[in-house]
């Protein structure tokens, strides 16, 4: 009897299917065959089911095939309008099993997915990915996880292979407001970066032996991040990074700085004049995260 | 004979002045005096050297007096304007010694204060702080320098009483441009973590549990970061974060939802429209770092 790589018979070894064989759904494919799935695997352009098949994987002609495969149904294409059509291509292949879709998207993408599944009979999970493709199935590739938790947790030790996984509730749409929001505080920090990385390179600083000392700064961070986090929370604000008052008198200064050299100062601009008001609202007192009452939406 | 705290005689203690007692002023002050240093002080307000009388430092009556009490005076005020009132009554006793104006200030202020200081014969040591008061005297507080190499090592043993110290080099202006450059760096990620509260809490998330997993993701940013740099400094891009193509995907989505609660999304429309343009020029393939090419003032 041929045996897996988890060591139990390849019959009773646990089924899934892979639509999207992109960089990241061949990650997740390839991860599973070495894990002893029994994987089948789908893409539009099927040529790139070859090194699957080679590794172990069986590839399917169409869409609905590989749906129709096994309980769990893993989706991960470019976006949205390409969920979409392959959906619509599997819609009479899903009645029973779980669809997880890990395609980047909205929440409320997901939920129109959770409610697409439920009125087909199949259970919905969505998932966002935070990670490189070539990290699949380590604890480096974050997986956040919700929608339907019973079919969360009749497959949790499957989705555990891909890397570190969490859930966050039975809205569909929760794993999608982890993710845009985490890639957008990643964003804000690395274009504010790349702008400042022209600053010093105007100024004749090395730009790699810069990065090494802002990447070194970064130890400092969650400390401080979870002390605002706190402040905004409970809304009071000490004087982190130090007092309004101090801090907003070093802006025009930088601002000026930045202007000079010709280097973007959107946010630095839009950072005084917050402070300028916290100031003159009475709050010099307080520090950075304070600022936070003054952001839209309020409230 | 009396001894200090280092184990020394008084008279062989080194001496050191502090013209600035604001919270940074005081808490350089005293860990100066704390570490065996005969320590003069002055502030504008001198209600604010009783403490450190208290701690065994001496007060003068009035800026000069403090200069002209040591070899090294430390200068550590709210901003330029203070150091261009402190400097003015202080510039017949400053000959001979050693400034290191510790203010936070752009890198032509710093420039300046060098040349004024080298008018009047005395070295001049510009430093940048980066930490909170309470954690001077700790590694946690960094110090960035720059200016007279010669003042700077014959100081160093002091300076490195305070914190961990850098040198940037002899233009007096090092030190202020990686402040700037570093505070920019931090004020980016925070201004937008701040935002992304406001998203997440629109949402109904807890922002404080948010938080602890922003802070967690930190832990991911040095390498990225390094390799960013590296790209950045070679003009070789590999597809960091994904390549752009499937990053751009992203980008609708994400700005819709953000506008969808109300949330302020101008650095994701600038993120969009940077990748459009990279992809439309040919450079999908490359990844976020490539971005910096568009960004002014290139070359
Ligand atoms: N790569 C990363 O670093 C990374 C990181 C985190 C999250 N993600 C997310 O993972 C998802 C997949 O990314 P990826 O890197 O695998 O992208 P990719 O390499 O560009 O692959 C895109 C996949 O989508 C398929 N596709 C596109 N339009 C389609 C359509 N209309 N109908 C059917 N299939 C279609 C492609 O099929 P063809 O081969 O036939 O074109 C391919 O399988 C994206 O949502 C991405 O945001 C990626
Ligand atoms: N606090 C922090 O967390 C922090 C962190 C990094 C860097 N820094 C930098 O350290 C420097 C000092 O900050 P701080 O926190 O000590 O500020 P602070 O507590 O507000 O103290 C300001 C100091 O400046 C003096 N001053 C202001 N205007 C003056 C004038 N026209 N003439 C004479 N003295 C004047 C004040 O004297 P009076 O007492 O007489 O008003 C006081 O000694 C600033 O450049 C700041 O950016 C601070």
């Amino acid at each position: 009897m041929a045996t897996t790589a988890t060591g139990g018979s390849a019959d009773a070894a646990p089924r899934v299917s892979v639509l999207g064989l992109g960089a990241m759904g061949s990650a997740i494919a390839r991860t599973f065959v070495e894990r002893g799935y029994r994987t089948t695997v789908w893409n539009r352009n099927a040529a790139k089911s070859a090194p699957l098949v080679d590794a172990g994987a069986s590839a399917a002609a169409t869409a609905a095939e590989a749906a129709e495969a096994g309980p769990l149904v893993v989706v991960c294409l470019l976006d949205g309008a390409a969920v979409d059509a392959v959906l619509g291509s599997v819609e009479g292949s899903v009645a029973g099993r779980v669809l997880v879709n890990l395609t980047s998207g909205s929440p409320a993408q997901a939920r129109a997915y959770a409610e697409w599944a439920a009125e087909r009979g199949a259970g919905y999970i969505d998932g966002k990915i935070m990670g490189d493709p070539p990290y699949v199935g380590t604890p480096n590739v974050m997986f956040s996880f919700s929608g339907s938790r019973g079919a969360f947790e009749a497959h949790e030790s499957a989705l555990k292979e891909l890397g570190t996984i969490a859930y966050h509730g039975t809205d569909a749409g929760a794993a999608a407001v982890e993710f845009m929001a985490q890639v957008a505080v990643g964003y804000e920090l690395l274009i504010g970066f790349l702008h400042t990385l022209r600053l010093v390179h105007a100024e004749g600083v090395d730009v790699q032996e810069f990065t090494g000392r802002v990447a070194a700064s970064m130890a400092g961070y969650p400390p401080l991040l979870a002390s605002m986090g706190k402040a905004v929370k409970t809304g009071e604000y000490g004087p982190d990074l130090g007092s309004l008052n101090v801090q907003a008198a070093l802006m025009d200064d930088m601002i000026a700085h930045r202007e000079s050299l010709g280097v973007e100062a959107v946010r630095m601009r839009e950072v005084k004049k917050l402070m300028d008001r916290r100031i003159a609202d009475g709050h010099g007192g307080q520090g950075f995260s304070s600022l936070f009452e003054l952001l839209p939406p309020r409230g």
